[in-house]
């Protein structure tokens, strides 16, 4: 069976989005890419790329047309896209292939979903209300934020930060048995659905140094992670811990578990990237559809001058491939 | 010069303290060691290890011993060691030795001190106040807790966790200008004096995920450590920051600095372990003795077992060795 396409939203046109989604076109065959199109503006890509490109109007000429040009459907960002100089127009158009993009991944016209790098300072300008493109799409699919989990998974690590972008000493208030129950159903679902893990192993890091050794430095594993462990085990699920944050992202400990369940985000996202900086991938779990993004901003320090890396956003695309494959087989 | 002999305290006696002291000594010539004593429990040692010991009454024979045996001031146990039991007189034997090898460091008979694990739940138990052995070496050469630092060094990278074992939920209140300077001039006077960087390279960690964005998410960057590093940088340190903490780990990055100044425990320790696991060295800094030891702790469940890894504690020896000559050059 021919699965449809990906759908890529090129994220703020003056970023490094269109850049990287030309440069993954052009590794498709050697890094092994399953068709895609990209969603927004034709000019912000040719603008920074002089390679073959095919605007069409339906998805369905994609596996056509994917061998020898990089398909867009076209949004129109109605001005001029200056790389590396965000403005409104651009904070427009990127909203606007973003929701074209979930609509075709939610109707089957595409296969999955994969997300270029937004400006969250140009998306609050034009009245965005949401935290980033995640909530964004969860709320598209009708899912609460609590059940969409933002897993972050490069080679060797997978990690879930239950607590996102709020402010550090807001943490210990967010943490609740609820929240930890609600990250870690949906993970270890995720984990079964997108990775074909039929068992997941998830391990629980403590929120505070040693893991509060036994409450003498704080008591939130005592009275939030443990309980809620407790229960997930109830449930038949492979859960363990808390664990010392610190112990956890070592080569041996890393092989003990199938993805790390984080209290806060940097708990998370440092050991991720300090292993796996340029090859970490956003995907979010619990949605009916397939959502990936490369773990990274829009870069416009850099955009336009040709010297993005895309290999991060070649891991998304890859992952959503795989992931959209492994769901139509199930 | 000949410098003296490195005091190696065996920490608590039934952990792998006396393992790792006696596998360092084996590897003394591979690793390039400097000659170096343990202060402690003989039959600790003699029970877990076939090699020679011998016993010295003062640390001025151990140049001449050093090639043949392990050279041990002897601290008396009072009853019977058994690994992996820990027990009250284990606990008192440890913290005899490290009075008596703190003493021996800073008369000068020893040229550094080294520590092996202790088990803070025994010191407890005998009534010892200290959050750990740095505070009570720091304490016992007249050092005020924020002027002693901890430094994890590994080999391509060092951090400084500006808070150390307190409640995560402790933290935000816990950071003041006042103790990053603190934290921040001592650790620029140890690089150079103990790793002899001449003009050492401070960069600060945020507190928030992304360093705050601007306040967005949080407002200790503004209001505590944007101010701290301003003053640095008055005082002519080379001092940058903040940035956003899931940013600064990857190699890229890390070639940037000479140290991670780091919010709070996890901060810091999450990457260096994640990065050297098994190498990782702890060293005070702003003492006026050279003090080091290895990144673990008393691993009960393995003592006695001969399956304790020697690597930091080999790193943690060289390093008080290397130090130790750079002061004496200095």
């Amino acid at each position: 069976m021919t699965l449809p396409p990906l759908a890529v939203a090129l994220g703020d046109p003056a970023g490094v989005g269109p850049e990287i989604v030309a440069k993954a076109w052009a590794a498709r065959q050697t890094a092994g890419l399953q068709p895609f199109f990209a969603v927004g503006e034709p000019r912000a890509i040719e603008r920074v790329w002089k390679g073959p490109v095919a605007r069409i109007t339906d998805p369905s000429s994609v596996a056509t047309l994917f061998p020898d040009a990089l398909p867009i459907l076209v949004v129109d960002h109605g001005g001029e896209v200056v790389p590396g100089r965000p403005d409104i127009e651009g904070a427009r158009c990127a909203i606007e292939a973003l929701e074209l993009a979930v609509g075709l991944a939610r109707s089957g016209a595409a296969s999955g979903l994969v997300t270029a790098p937004v400006s969250k300072v140009e998306l609050y300008r034009i009245g965005f209300t949401h935290p980033g493109q995640t909530e964004f799409v969860a709320e598209r699919c009708g899912i609460s934020k609590n059940n969409a989990v933002m897993m972050l998974a490069g080679p060797t690590l997978r990690v879930v930060p239950i607590t996102t972008h709020i402010p550090f000493g807001d943490v210990p208030a967010a943490l609740t048995v609820e929240l930890i129950l609600a990250k870690a159903r949906a993970t270890a679902r995720g984990l079964t659905r997108n990775f074909g893990i039929a068992r997941p192993r998830l391990a629980f890091a403590g929120l505070n140094p040693h893991a509060g050794e036994s409450g003498a430095i704080g008591r939130e594993e005592i009275e939030i992670i443990e309980p809620a462990i407790a229960t997930l085990v109830d449930e038949g699920l492979d859960a363990t811990g808390p664990f010392a944050a610190d112990g956890m992202f070592h080569p041996r400990a890393r092989a003990g578990y199938d993805a790390a369940m984080c209290m806060y985000h940097d708990q998370g996202l440092i050991p991720l990237k300090a292993l796996h900086f340029d090859e970490g991938v956003n995907i979010t779990l619990g949605l009916p559809i397939v959502r990936t993004s490369p773990d990274h901003g829009t870069a416009f320090g850099i955009a336009g001058t040709d010297s993005a890396e895309p290999g991060a956003m070649i891991a998304a695309i890859r992952l959503a491939g795989e992931a959209a494959a492994r769901r139509a087989r199930a």
